[in-house]
C-alpha cells in the first residue's frame, strides 16, 4: 500500500463509468477496511457499481484485495486433492450435509466452511446444530486433522477470512446494495479462494426461492465466478439449477438432518439425490476422478461412514434422536387432483415463521421446526390426503406460516410439464 | 408523519427506476433528519438518484419536504414585492453586491441569503466581510426592518432553514453526489423558497469555471429549478450565462468589492455591468416593473445610495479602505499580440492558492488575496505590460498559484471570436 488515493475520487470514478485500477481498487478495500473510507462512501460507491457494474478484471482485484484484507488458509501438504462446494441458497436446500462425506468417500478432502442462516433460506450450520452434540467451531488444526483422517469438514468460517467482505455485505444488506453481480461474485468467492481450497463447484440457483430469481442473472452471476475462480487458480464449475420447487421433501433444521441421513442410506427425494450425485460428479471430475461413481456410494454405505465419523469428529453423536418440534399441524387436500403447484418461496416464509430460520443475525432457530411435504408436484393426490405437516414448537407461530403458504399450491387435473431440475453446466 | 416506510425499500425503488410517492418522500426526508434513515443509506438512495433521476413531482416532493424540515421565513406585509437572485457560482462573480442595492433602489425588497465560499468559488459573505466592521449575521427581526426601510440584506441564512438540505449537501459532498441535478435544484430551491421570496432570478452559469460544466445540463438544471420555483408559487426565471472567463477584472474578496464599487459607482468593467443589469430587469420584469431602467440607477449614483445605507446597516463603514494583502507579483506579457485565451478554472485555483478561498469550511480567507487581471481575451497586449497581478499575505503561497497559472492564458496574433456572455433566458 504505497499510493493514495481519494475516495471521492474512485466513487465518481466508478459513477462515471470508469473502470479502476488494480491499485486503486486495493487501495479502496485496504481503507475501507481500515476505517479511513466511511461507511457513507462505500454505500454510494456500491450503488455506482450496482447500476454501472464492473469489468472482469475489476471484480478479479476487488475480490483479491478482499482476500488479502485477511487470512489465507492452505491445505498445502495433506496429501489429497482439495474439492469444496457452494450453494447460492434455496429453501430445502441440505445438499452440502449428504454431498461432503460423498465426496471424501473417494478419497478427495472436501473443508466446507458454511454460514447461518438469515431470512427464508436456512443455514448449513443451524441445520447440524440439530444433531445433540455437534459443534459448528473447529480449530484449523483440528480441520486439517479432520481433512486428513476423515475427509470431510463442515464448520463455521474464522472471522479472519475475507474481513473486508463481511464489513462491506453488512453495509450492502442495509443499502439496498446486495443485488449487484460484481459484488455477490466477488463476496461469495472471495471467502472460497481464501479458504485454500484446490477445486471449487458452484450450485447457482435461479426461480422464486432462490436469491437471484431470473435465471439470466444467475447465469451471469455463475459465469461471473467460474471466470473469478479460475482467474485465480482454483479449477472452478457451476450447476445451474432450478429453485422454483422446495429441494426435496422437508424444509427446517432437524427434518433436512434427518432427510439427508436417508439420501446417505441409499434412498431419499429423487431431487435430492439427483443434485446430490450431479454435484458429487462435477466435484471429483474436478480433482480428476471423472470416472468416479457417487450413486454407489451412496447405496453401499461408504458415504455414510465418511457421515458418521464426520459428525463424531465435531463431538455429535449420529445415532442420537433428532430434536422434533413440540406442535404440529397437518393440511390436507380439499379435493382430489394432481399437485400442480408448491411455490418454493411461500413454503420457505412459511418455515421461517414456524422458527426454522431467523430474522435478526443473533436470534436462535428451532432445531425442530419447519415443514414436511407429503406430495410433490406432479403427484396424484386424494381429498383429505395429507400434502404437508407443519412443526412448530409454540402453537401461536402456525396461523402466519398458514396465512403464507395461502395460493402456494394449487391442485389442478392435469399434470403441470416436468421441470429439469439442473438446466445448465458453466465451465 | 402517519405512514411508515422501510429505507430499504426506498432505496431498491429509485434503484429500480420506480417513481416515488409523495408520502415515501416526505417519510424519508423526515426519517433522515432525524436520524432513523443512516448516512450510508442516504448516500446510497442519492447514488441511485444522480444514476436514475426524478421525475418533476417527486423533485417538488424532495424539495418541499426539505422545506418542511425546518422553518419558513415570511416578507408577507412587507408593503414592498420580494425578488432574489441565486448564481450557481463562477470565478470572479460578484454580482450580488452591485445587484441587491441596484434593485431595492426601484423599491423592491431584496432578501438575499448568502454562503461562504468552499473551493475556488468565492463566497458572497467572504467578499462583503472584507469591508471593514461589516457583519453577515442579522436577526430576522433586523432583517424584516433592513428590507422596509433600505430595502436590501445579504446576510447569512440561518441554521432553521431547511435543516434536511443542510444534512444532505454535507453527505453529497463526500460520496461523490453532488452532481445530481435533482438534488442540485432542490437544495437551492428548498433553501430560496423556504426564504419566503416573492420572485426569483437564476444566473445559471457554464463553462469550465463553473459547478455545472456542459452547457446542455447547465440548461437541464436551469429548466428544472424554473419549474420547481414555479409549482411552489414563486416566479421563477433563469439566465444561462457563460464562465469559460473569469467575470470583471477582479478574483479575491475585497479585489471584488472594490470592482462592486466601480460598478456603482457607474464604471466597473463591461461583463460585469452587463450581467448586472441583465439580471436586474429580470428582477425587476418580475415584480411588474418590467420598464424600469437599472442602467440608470448605477449611473445616477440611486444603487450607490443603497449600497451605503446597507453596509452601513450591518456595521460597515463603506467609506473605509478595503484590506490589501502584504505580497503582489506582476506576471507581463512574454511577446506583444492578442490575448486569446482565459481560462476560468485555473484563475480560480490560483485565487484559491493565494488565500481568497477556503479548502475546508472552518478555515479563515484573506481579505486581500487574489488576482487582478490587467488584460481579458480580445485585448491587444504588448510585451512586457502586466498581464496580471497576483495578491497575497504570504510570498509562499505564489509558487503554487503561479504553477496553477501554467497554460491558463495565452497570447496570439488574432483575436478570438467574441462569446457571448448571457446564452439564453429561461421562464
Amino acid at each position: 500500500m504505497t499510493e493514495a488515493f481519494d475516495a471521492v475520487d474512485l466513487i465518481r470514478a466508478k459513477r462515471d463509468k470508469r473502470e479502476l485500477s488494480t491499485a486503486e481498487i486495493d487501495w479502496l478495500v485496504d481503507a475501507f477496511t481500515r476505517g479511513y473510507v466511511a461507511d457513507e462512501q462505500m454505500s454510494a460507491w456500491a450503488m455506482a457499481v450496482l447500476l454501472n457494474g464492473m469489468t472482469r478484471r475489476e471484480i478479479r482485484d476487488l475480490t483479491l484485495a478482499m482476500i488479502e484484507s485477511g487470512e489465507r488458509m492452505s491445505f498445502d501438504g495433506l496429501g489429497k486433492a482439495t474439492v469444496d462446494k457452494h450453494s447460492t441458497g434455496g429453501v430445502g436446500d441440505k445438499i452440502t450435509l449428504p454431498l461432503a462425506p460423498l465426496v471424501a468417500a473417494f478419497g478427495v478432502a472436501v473443508p466446507q466452511l458454511s454460514g447461518r442462516g438469515l431470512g427464508h433460506t436456512g443455514g448449513t450450520l443451524d441445520k447440524l446444530e440439530s444433531v445433540p452434540g455437534w459443534r459448528a467451531d473447529v480449530t484449523p488444526e483440528a480441520m486439517r486433522d479432520q481433512l486428513r483422517d476423515i475427509g470431510a469438514v463442515i464448520c463455521a468460517a474464522g472471522a479472519g477470512l475475507a474481513p473486508a467482505d463481511k464489513r462491506l455485505y453488512a453495509l450492502r444488506d442495509t443499502t439496498g446494495t446486495v443485488e449487484a453481480i460484481p459484488l455477490i461474485a466477488s463476496s461469495i468467492m472471495s471467502k472460497k479462494i481464501a479458504e485454500g481450497t484446490g477445486a471449487l463447484v458452484l450450485d447457482v440457483k435461479f426461480g422464486e426461492g432462490a436469491f437471484m430469481q431470473d435465471p439470466a442473472l444467475a447465469r451471469e452471476l455463475a459465469r461471473t465466478m467460474v471466470d473469478l475462480g479460475r482467474d485465480a487458480g482454483v479449477a472452478t464449475s457451476a450447476l445451474l439449477t432450478d429453485m422454483s420447487v422446495p429441494l426435496g421433501l422437508t424444509i427446517g433444521n432437524a427434518l433436512e438432518v434427518r432427510e439427508s441421513v436417508e439420501v446417505l442410506a441409499g434412498g431419499g427425494p429423487s431431487d435430492v439425490v439427483e443434485l446430490t450425485v450431479a454435484l458429487a460428479r462435477e466435484m471429483l471430475a474436478a480433482v480428476g476422478q471423472a470416472d468416479a461413481d457417487p450413486a454407489a456410494a451412496l447405496a453401499d454405505g461408504r458415504a455414510m461412514d465418511v457421515w458418521r465419523r464426520m459428525i463424531a469428529a465435531q463431538g455429535g453423536d449420529p445415532d442420537a434422536e433428532l430434536p422434533t418440534a413440540r406442535e404440529t399441524e397437518v393440511v390436507v387436500a380439499p379435493r382430489s387432483g394432481v399437485l400442480t403447484e408448491q411455490h418454493a418461496l411461500p413454503f420457505g416464509i412459511a418455515a421461517w415463521r414456524l422458527g426454522a430460520g431467523r430474522a435478526r443475525q443473533q436470534d436462535p432457530v428451532s432445531p425442530g421446526a419447519g415443514i414436511e411435504l407429503h406430495a410433490k408436484p406432479g403427484d396424484a393426490v386424494k381429498e383429505g390426503q395429507p400434502l404437508f405437516t407443519l412443526h412448530a414448537d409454540e402453537e401461536s407461530r402456525i396461523p402466519r406460516a398458514l396465512e403464507a403458504l395461502e395460493g402456494a399450491w394449487t391442485i389442478g387435473d392435469e399434470a403441470p410439464a416436468a421441470r429439469p431440475l439442473i438446466v445448465d453446466r458453466i465451465a
